[in-house]
């Protein structure tokens, strides 16, 4: 079996064990049971996981020097980034992760090791965390991610959970936010608005209950991890972020860091199509809409980038200016100044 | 003005600006301007704070080779870990932080920055962050932990915070639960009790506010991290744990690591003096009750102890034994079973 699959399997089994047994008998017993299957999980740089009282890790040198540590934490939030009626645990699950693992990508590194914190009320049923669990091991796996720790209490409210990624990148390598100079090219990976429209949709019609595979962008993301690293080792990038606030917010960040301003082409922004027609999300969707966490980067004029990337389709849709303000140029030629609209998840 | 000093103000910058920022302005406002401050905080570990997807680290070699990095994550709580009618904002914000260092200090390890997520319900009043974030910052400046970063969000019901430290250790130095062995004599820092004797104050007089000068383990405990770090550094332990959980639980942590079993003597047992009148705690509590945050550990007998270091007291209470039950001798001789009793920090 190679390398990878085992791990994946044990990572699991680990996980599923911390909150089935969370659930049955004291932490004490739990703790000791969980690091008996955590340890066998085979990440390398992982030499320590559940059981003491840190995670010990290694990151592998590189050349001689050590690299660079990255490290995102994000809050999973019920009411306020979910809602139990409309997300399925397993997208619950997959979404926390790969909120985490989205802002890896778009420094262009690598996931090594997943901390969970996990606060849950009384009320909720097992099954509800076994399939929470499910979710967000299935990505785990796919990313050689080890869930190497974390912390469980009784939520006096609401489902709570934050989860830390650490990741890996070869010294002074990440790609920042800014690093954009006038003249450089701005581009964004698959299509926008998607999760924005299922959002809506579901605003809509709060009974009924959506397919997730008409709306997966929203239910579960793909963090853009390989498209990342590769645009990082070619050097292709000068600036980088995930579109987790929508473009309009999350371009204003690349501006503000970099110094610089931007003009978006209209007709260049790339809309996501959802639901079962696979219906155009419209422009206002894909400039202010969050959480699609595709790559938004720029990169300097002489920088070839392939149209297609790792399976993900790169669009250019603008070019960095002077220090200014953002506009949207309309195909006619007419501009009008694009404002920041900040994305507020969504609440009851 | 020394290095350390420097980097501590800068700290204090940081998250002040960042948890009122928060409360006035936007997010995007709010991350520019922390990033601002928080650049110029000087720990050469963090190489990029707040303001971009990740927090970047680097974690200085040794000899040519990378240091191991440390790992944890702690929930702080509203009705599970403190209250805001018995804990000041400076005690809770001051015990978040102390929970993720004396993990630390439990590896052997340095601190070198923490990552705050923090959720907050919309009838929190400014002055209560300020305060919160006081009591934090002067435990982080304390010893020289840069916050690099974290989250924010609304919370649905109660203050909710995750604290994430990163410490680091040098390779393969980290002190584990797992190295205690039969003969080995087992130590704890310190006194016991103090903290479970406040909650029971506290629940015993509900309305009565307690001086904390007078509970000072339970309200500002200090991790022990000098102490961790000089026994690590000497190669005098080989087993270490704080003792977050109670002396008990604790114990049989080790000794379910190690694979030991263990003897107290009962009379060695520090007890705590608690309030004005400075009254042992008693037993029991001494035994049982959680968050002290000392070191309880094991050394080889060929290791000299002091009985004091880095001006904590240390005392002998017990020694590891062949595989079985932890045990509690009384000063007649007479032996009874030592049951873990897990603490469950309180509740309403």
């Amino acid at each position: 079996m190679p390398e990878s699959s085992r791990r994946g399997d044990n990572a699991s089994i680990s996980l599923f064990s911390l909150i089935f047994l969370a659930m049955v008998i004291s932490e004490k017993a739990l703790i000791r049971k969980v690091r008996l299957l955590a340890d066998t999980a085979g990440n390398s740089a992982v030499r320590r996981g559940i059981g003491d009282d840190c995670a010990v890790l290694r990151f592998p040198l590189r050349r001689g020097k050590p690299g660079d540590t990255l490290v995102t934490t994000d809050f999973t939030l019920e009411g306020v980034h979910f809602l139990r009626e409309w997300h399925s645990p397993e997208s619950v699950g997959h979404r926390c992760l790969a909120r985490g693992l989205s802002d890896i990508a778009a420094m262009g590194g690598e996931p090594v090791a997943a901390f969970l914190s996990l606060a849950l009320p009384r009320d909720v049923p097992q099954k509800w965390v076994n399939r929470f669990s499910q979710g967000l091991l299935r990505l785990a796996n796919k990313y050689n991610v080890t869930l190497a720790g974390g912390d469980t209490a009784e939520s006096p409210g609401g489902i709570l959970a934050d989860i830390v990624v650490l990741g890996k990148v070869p010294a002074g390598r990440a790609v920042l936010r800014s690093g954009a100079r006038p003249g450089h090219r701005i581009y964004v990976s698959g299509e926008l608005g998607g999760s924005a429209a299922t959002v809506a949709a579901m605003f809509k019609k709060p009974k009924r209950k959506l397919n997730p595979h008409n709306y997966l962008r929203h239910f579960f993301p793909d963090p853009r991890i390989e498209l990342g690293r590769i645009l990082r080792e070619r050097k292709l990038v000068s600036a980088m972020i995930d579109t987790s606030d929508g473009l309009s917010t999350d371009l204003a960040h690349i501006c503000e860091e970099s110094g610089v301003g931007a003009e978006l082409q209209e007709q260049w922004i790339p809309q996501a199509s959802v639901g079962n027609a696979r219906q155009k999300v419209g422009l206002e969707l894909a400039l202010h809409g969050g959480e699609d966490y595709e790559l938004l980067f720029t990169a300097p004029p002489n920088r070839r980038i392939p149209s297609r990337i790792a399976g993900v389709p790169i669009k250019q849709i603008g070019r960095v200016t002077p220090p200014g303000k953002m506009f949207l140029v309309h195909q006619n030629g007419s501009r009008r100044e694009l404002k920041a609209q900040g994305w507020e998840h969504f609440r009851k």
